[in-house]
C-alpha cells in the first residue's frame, strides 16, 4: 500500500508508536479475548502498558454488560482492569442519555437487564425488560397502551425482541418529541467457528423503518464513545491509539476522533479489506484504513517486555 | 402540473380513459374499502365495470389473507368478486416460489396461517408458524437445528415475529444456495384515524440486515404482480388501467408495467405528492407520477352509469 498507512507494526517501529501515545483504548471482542477465552499474551499487554504508565480504557458496542460485568469478566481472564475503565454501549447510552440529551422522563427500552442496571445507575427509569408477546388484532396493536412518561425509546441488543416491541416503539416514535436511540448497528454478533446471531443493527433497521426516523447511535465508530472516554480521564487525541479488529467500527471510530489506529487480525476484518478501502479512493472509506496493523495485540510484548 | 401527467379525471375524460381499457387493476385497502367498510359507491363501480365487459383484478400487498378469504370479504361487502380475480402477495409468493423459483425443498416461513395455505395449495411444503421463542444463550442460537430440506427463507407479514425467528432466517440464509423471497416492502400497515402498525417492510429489513443479503420481493411495485395476472388472463398492459391509492406501490407497478395509472384520494396518498415526485425531475420520481386521480373511485359511476 502507498504512503504510509497500514504498515505492519513491528521491530523498532513499535516501540516509537508507544512511545508517541499516553493512552491505548482497546476493543475487547476478537481483540484481547473471543469468546470466552483471552488472546494469548493479552494479560500481559495491558498489565504491561499500565505499568508503563499508559492509561488503558476498553470501548465495547456490545450492550449486554455492565462494566462490572465486563471488568469481572477482565479480572477472571488475568486483566488488571478497574469497573472505571470499561466503556461499554450499555453505560455509554445512560451517560448520553443523562449528559447530552438531558432527558427528563422514562425510557421505552428494547435491551438487556445489563441496560437496564446502568440506565437505573444514573437515575433513569425505564418501562422494563423481557419478553412481550402479541394480543389481540392490528387495532389492539395501534392503540396499545403508552406510558406518558415516556420521553425516548432506547435500541441495544434484545433477545427478547417481538412485534409487539417493533410495535410498542413504533407508537412512542410518532410522537415528534420523542428521543430515539441506538446503542450500536453491529449487523452480526460473530462467535467462535465463523458463527454468528444478528446483531443490534437489524433490530434498530426495523425500529427505524417502522418509525420512519433514524435513531442516532452512541456505539462505535460514532465519537461520543471516544468523547465519554476523554471527557473523564482528559485524554489528549494526538496521544491515544485506538486498537481494534473491525475496521468500520474500530479505526473508523479512531479515524473519526483523529487517533492513531491498529488494526490487529485476531477478529473480524482483514488487510485485503483495508487495502480495498485504501484503494477505493473513497474518502469515507479511507477512515477506515488503520495505520498499522499486527497479527495479535501480542506483538506488542516484546517491546514492553524489552 | 405541467404535460399530461396528474389530470383529474372527471367529465368526458372518463369515459374516454374506461374505453380505452379492457382490464382495470384495484388495490383493495383504501381503495375499495377502508378496514372493515366498502368505499361508498365502490361495490357499484366494480360491479358496472364487469357488466360492461371489463375484466377487474384485485392486486394487493397484504400477505395476511388467502384469495379465498378475500374474495369471502368482498362478496359480504356486496362486491360480486371471484377468488381467481384477487391476487394477494400470499398467493403471489406461492406461485412465485413455484413458477419462477421452481423450489424444489422447504421453505423456511416468516409469515400467516394464510401463507401457509397459499404454499400448500401450490404443494409447497414449510415449517410451520407461529411464536418462536428465545432459549438459551448466543451458541445455542447460532447451532440451532435447521431443516435440511429447506431450501427457501420466504418473509411476509407475520405477528409473531422475534429475535429467534430472525436468528433462524440468518442461519439458512448464510447457506448461499438458500433462495431468500419477501411478500412486500410496505413499512406500515395504515389503519383508520390516522393510525398504522410496523408493516412487512421493517421485519423484511431486520433480516436482510443480519444476512446481508437482498430479498427478492413479489408485490408491488415489482412487476411479478403484473405477470401473475397477465399470465393467466391474457392482459394486454397498453389496454390496463391500475388504480391505486399509493404512489410508491400501486402507481409505480403501472409505471413500471406501462399500465395507464389513476391514483384515488381516499387511502395514503395526495396530488401533493405526485406533483413532488414530478417536480423532482427524478425518473425513478417520475414513475411515481400517475396518469389521472379521483376523489374516490366513485367519481367513475356517472360514465358507467350513464
Amino acid at each position: 500500500m502507498s504512503g504510509t498507512k497500514c504498515t505492519r507494526l513491528n521491530g523498532a517501529l513499535v516501540k516509537q508508536v508507544l512511545d508517541s501515545v499516553d493512552s491505548v483504548l482497546f476493543d475487547c471482542d476478537g481483540v484481547i479475548w473471543r469468546g470466552d477465552q483471552s488472546i494469548p499474551g493479552a494479560p500481559q499487554v495491558i498489565n504491561l502498558l499500565k505499568e508503563h504508565g499508559k492509561k488503558v480504557f476498553f470501548v465495547t458496542n456490545n450492550s449486554s454488560k455492565t462494566r462490572k460485568m465486563y471488568a469481572d469478566k477482565m479480572t477472571s481472564l488475568g486483566f488488571g482492569v478497574r469497573e472505571e475503565e470499561v466503556f461499554g454501549t450499555a453505560y455509554c447510552c445512560a451517560m448520553y442519555l443523562k449528559t447530552v440529551c438531558k432527558l427528563e422522563g422514562k425510557v421505552y427500552l428494547l435491551g438487556s437487564n445489563a441496560m437496564e442496571q446502568e440506565l437505573e445507575a444514573v437515575g433513569i427509569q425505564q418501562t422494563g425488560v423481557g419478553p412481550d408477546h402479541v394480543f389481540g388484532k392490528q387495532n389492539d396493536w395501534a392503540s396499545v397502551p403508552l406510558d406518558p412518561e415516556v420521553k425516548a425509546v432506547v435500541v441495544g441488543f434484545d433477545e427478547h425482541f417481538s412485534y409487539m416491541k417493533l410495535n410498542r416503539a413504533m407508537q412512542y416514535l410518532i410522537q415528534r418529541d420523542c428521543l430515539f436511540v441506538g446503542t450500536n448497528r453491529d449487523t452480526r454478533l460473530p462467535l467462535e467457528g465463523g458463527k454468528a446471531v444478528p446483531g443490534t443493527g437489524c433490530l434498530l433497521q426495523a425500529v427505524e423503518t417502522a418509525a420512519q426516523r433514524q435513531a442516532q447511535t452512541v456505539g462505535k465508530p460514532n465519537h461520543f464513545m471516544f468523547d465519554c472516554v476523554a471527557s473523564q480521564f482528559g485524554v489528549n487525541p494526538d496521544r491515544c491509539l485506538m486498537v481494534g479488529d473491525r475496521l468500520d467500527t474500530d479505526i473508523l471510530l479512531g479515524s473519526n476522533c483523529g487517533l492513531k489506529t491498529l488494526l490487529t487480525l485476531t477478529g473480524v476484518s482483514t488487510v485485503a479489506e483495508a487495502e480495498a478501502h485504501w484503494e477505493s479512493g473513497c474518502s469515507e472509506r479511507k477512515g477506515m484504513v488503520p495505520d498499522y496493523y499486527v497479527e495479535s495485540i501480542a506483538d506488542l510484548l516484546p517491546a514492553l517486555q524489552g
